[in-house]
């Protein structure tokens, strides 16, 4: 698998008429309680209220209508079900999502809203995958995996594109959350090619919870983890880095830094204070990373990609 | 007192540099649940959080030099504070806050954030005055009426304004909350003069909460209530309506329409969990009022201006 810039621009091409273009939003206090100049490219306002829009849209609309007609099916703990289920439906398409029983209950809700059928699974990777595997044998429908999947890097690393053609000026560093990594990956594949187009260089690094720090591990020893026990607040972030996203990662990002829990609270609960937008912990977890990393950040120009916005108001971690 | 389009248009000149240009936001899902065709003005994303930092940056860059050298005051039980207090600390002058001792402890840190003083009153209007009068008297501060001023009234007017101008296309009615009147007075002057100059109607209409409804009291009996006791989570619309704002909303608004206290936290919940975006019960008046009066909007394009985002995120009404 080989993603290049001219994948992200078509893909980008592809989605525009079905998504939103978020804003980037600023503020001022938060730059000045953190120490740097921070532009929030707010993917919380995207549809279905996550990134996961722009991947999931890629994939469906990229399929022929043969292979459609059959349906769709993936494992997600949230976002990305919600976002090929909403893909789905705009092109009248059956959809599956497999999910694990301990997801947020406000996740699963946004899946059946988008028409899509909800099947719940033990919480390990290897229950997600049989219960697919067995969907697909019944139905022949179609896995868009949630991240080892070349249309959802591509869509994912539409954030970025659109991002720097929006700040107009480079940032020096482009800083998103890492889960599975697809949203990393495009990330990296598509700020490195448009830096080097101009003649710059931006610095891509990713923000890992220190509860679900496989990514940050593979990344620091060269070997990737297969089988970490997550402990964090952030749901999205709880999954392992796929094969390929770790290879892309490997590769092209600059560095992957870390945030404790109390940190991503805090940072969650700042970022709606003072920017009036709700914004769900993983999408926090870049901001906690700033605020505990500051001598990488420092004096720097940092574009932050808050992921989303999903999360139960009945369970607010304050 | 007489205020027009020009004054407002005037206004908009003068604080257009210090303000935000708040985006106009949709939701398909609240559209359709609702019934109509919904567009939010999204000033809880203003300056300090509110459409009150328009007002206040009319009033304080309307003074001259030697008045702003001995402060100004206001009494506030919150926005219109910090709207006075960030508007002053722009310019360099002294501000000091009467604020109800019952006011939110976000507000009162807000307003002492931007560098004024507060002085705690008891929650009455006659003991805010009283206050503010013993202030005046050693200090030789200005008073910037929270809502009895015309520069207040004029700052306020530029929400619909801009909205309308962001627009393009007409609404057929535009709603804002009321509470003391500047929103709605310089809405209802600004919406129906632009809209005359187009040969166009425009309806106007106020959303009040039914524990605090003197203004629809007053707009039904053609009689000013003067000493209501409110009883509703909307603190921004616990205050009594404004003298002269009352007479401006008796000639130029169309309608008042009242929403319950279950409805507004419903609305509350209902535009965080769809939009990702944090707003106070008072902004979610307007929307309970649209849920809770259908057969007024049903069908028609609402323009609705959500006034602000200051809520205290540990006493959620959930």
């Amino acid at each position: 698998m080989s993603i290049n810039l001219s994948h992200i621009q078509d893909a980008y091409e592809r989605i525009k008429p079905q998504i939103h273009r978020t804003p980037i939003m600023r503020s001022r206090e938060i730059n000045s309680l953190l120490g740097c100049e921070l532009y929030f490219k707010a993917e919380n306002l995207q549809k279905v209220g996550a990134f996961k829009a722009r991947g999931g849209c890629n994939a469906v609309f990229s399929m022929d209508t043969e292979s459609l007609a059959k349906g769709v099916i993936t494992h997600s703990s949230g976002n990305h079900g919600a976002a090929l289920a909403w893909a789905a439906a705009l092109r009248g398409a059956n959809c599956t999502v497999v999910m694990p029983e301990n997801a947020p209950q406000v996740k699963k809700q946004a899946v059946r809203g988008y028409g899509a059928k909800v099947i719940e699974c033990i919480p390990t990777m290897a229950d997600r995958v049989a219960a697919v595997a067995e969907e697909i044998q019944a139905t022949g429908s179609t896995l868009v995996h949630p991240y080892d999947n070349e249309q959802i890097i591509a869509g994912q690393g539409t954030v970025a594109l659109e991002a720097l053609e929006q700040l107009g000026s480079f940032p020096d560093i482009i800083i998103t959350p890492v889960g599975s990594g697809g949203l990393l990956a495009g990330t990296a594949i598509a700020a490195h090619a448009i830096a080097q187009n101009s003649g710059k260089t931006i610095s891509v690094i990713g923000a890992e919870p220190r509860g679900a720090s496989d990514a940050w591990q593979g990344f620091t020893s060269g070997q990737r983890v297969e089988n970490q026990v997550p402990k964090t607040i952030a749901d999205g972030l709880r999954s392992t880095l796929g094969i390929s996203n770790f290879s892309i990662i490997t590769e092209q990002v600059n560095d992957i830094v870390l945030a404790s829990e109390q940190a991503i609270v805090e940072a969650m609960r700042l970022v709606w204070m003072r920017m009036k937008i709700v914004i769900e912990p993983s999408a926090a977890v870049a901001v906690a990373a700033v605020m505990e990393n500051r001598e990488i950040f420092s004096g720097k120009r940092v574009a932050i990609i808050l992921s989303g916005g999903n999360v139960d108001l009945d369970a607010l971690p304050w």
